[in-house]
């Protein structure tokens, strides 16, 4: 799905992390819903069916820490540690409220599997 | 999850398909939304990774078959076609906002076998 164009660190730098429209407007509804100023903070974790877990989770944007990425989309951000950015760079969040299979989307080109889950993919590194 | 009581058919009935709390509220918002007088329709159909697959439609009333069953909860209708109906009897359905693996889920007693997924069971029958 069409991927909304962050405010790119450098010219034509496609961002490390990229929101679909749907993921940008579920989020943005998320943080109205909770009236702080919260960004989005994305992760990875060992564990899971296929070996490694996405995270992610609101954060008080206070608590960016100074070595995080920090990506800006339409005034909403999002911030990933550098372990983490190495299992992410380049994947985009897709969101749906399909009744069955709706909810968070990962498509990591990092992942050499993913699983049905949705939550737990494979990388070599 | 407390399961929302629905007025039963008949006295001490527990109803055939049940919703927790979190699950009505997000459909009643889901319906609200739509703006229409819409029930859902809950059912299952072939295919899925573990061989049976759920499928839910919002839907208009007019549409419900005099052959479904149906219930009724707190002002908001839950359809169901009879073949379903086989695999689904006290099914409860419930609904996360979980960032990951938020979204609906089936604690089904007639499924044998969940995928990872959620989406697809197995049942004997």
């Amino acid at each position: 799905s069409a991927s909304v164009p962050a405010a790119p660190a450098m010219e034509g730098l496609k961002p490390a992390i990229s929101l679909s429209e749907n993921a940008l407007k579920h989020l943005s509804k998320m943080r109205s819903e909770r009236g702080e100023d919260l960004c989005l903070r994305i992760g990875v974790k060992q564990g899971g069916c296929s070996g490694m877990s996405y995270t992610m989770d609101f954060e008080n944007r206070a608590n960016a820490r100074p070595d995080d990425s920090t990506i800006e989309y339409q005034g909403f951000t999002i911030v990933c540690d550098p372990k983490s950015m190495l299992f992410l760079f380049g994947m985009q969040l897709d969101y749906s409220d399909a009744l069955i299979g709706g909810g968070f989307s990962f498509s990591n080109p990092n992942a050499t599997q993913t699983c049905g889950c949705g939550k737990s993919f494979a990388a070599e590194m």
